[in-house]
């Protein structure tokens, strides 16, 4: 299959004023997140979340095809030749309270908007089966050059995600997560307490 | 809230002295399966769950440890050096009717018991912690010189477990999978339809 992630991502360009995007995840510090990136701060999450018993939530490891390994003796065996391979999936979920969770973290520099090419047909589709099962499914964006974070549940995206497909929108405004979306505040363990969000959106939590 | 299983029921070993211990993957063909290895028969088995929704389960990917990556123009990147890393949780997880599913695969050529050497640490610790969140966990064993399957609860193995580590046991006999398990048959599609099995035992499903 395609071996393009996580360096290939193709690019699809933005026919408004958002224009101005990047692909590249941000590495730089800002204020807030002291330099982490936000898989780091979301792996801080999920270990406080573990080591309190409050969820189990994983990360699940990058999908490598393997071509070629060998077994130096005495050692340890050592892949000399694998490929990045496409996700079928989001890239995180456990159980948090007997509920099913699923979700991918993206990042945006944009000020005004998070664009749609961020997101993947397979993640659509696989949120899209696994919110028809009773999981609970979101992305968790931050806008990075606002030290923003937001949980934004699935069906809001789904909906923008099919309004784009008939070209009416490319992007998802920062007013829109801000009217439907939760925005994560800043918390002390974890510094981001995406659970605590995501059960103020959703009280059946 | 956190134990699905019915009450009451506890883990009792049984006396039947098993020594011939196989701890190595399965790998040559039986009458039944003709050939396929056991991830292969839960591969077509998810592929048809999710195809007919009636759960979305997938397989993690073996964790990797990235060293060195090449980049040559015009072509995907190539890991040149990498290493395998030991997964945190187990190797199957999903959802399945709102309910958060986790399961190891496991196999044995030992016609009478099933060793507990196949299980690791960090997989007990992991299905623990999900069972305390109300995660439906369980083995799914397979006796590939039987051919039999069996889905076990985790909380069946989590006694055996601790009992072992008193020094008493080192195997949950057949005869225990046969009482307190349930037995996969074989079925049509999909071949391996082991969450009819987990229906049975777990009517609360």
């Amino acid at each position: 299959m395609a071996i393009r992630y996580p360096n290939g991502r193709k690019y699809t360009p933005i026919n408004n004023a958002d224009s101005s995007v990047k692909k590249k995840i941000h590495k730089e510090p800002s204020y807030s997140n002291r330099g982490k990136t936000l898989e780091d701060e979301i792996d801080e999450a999920n270990k406080f979340y573990l080591a309190n018993q409050t969820a189990v939530i994983h990360k699940k490891p990058v999908p490598i095809q393997i071509v070629k390994v060998e077994y130096p003796s005495r050692s340890a065996a050592v892949i000399k030749e694998a490929y990045f391979r496409t996700p079928s999936t989001t890239d995180y979920n456990g159980v948090y309270k007997g509920h099913y969770i699923d979700f991918d973290a993206k990042e945006t520099k944009n000020k005004t908007s998070f664009p749609l090419s961020n997101v993947h047909p397979h993640q659509i589709n696989h949120m899209r089966a696994a919110s028809a099962q009773g999981g609970i499914c979101f992305l968790l964006v931050r806008f990075s050059t606002l030290s923003r974070y937001f949980v934004m549940p699935f069906d809001i995206v789904d909906q923008a995600w099919t309004a784009m497909d008939s070209g009416e929108r490319k992007s998802i405004p920062l007013t829109v997560f801000e009217r439907d979306g939760i925005e994560v505040k800043e918390s002390y363990m974890p510094q981001l307490d995406y659970l605590k969000a995501l059960t103020t959106l959703l009280p059946i939590l």
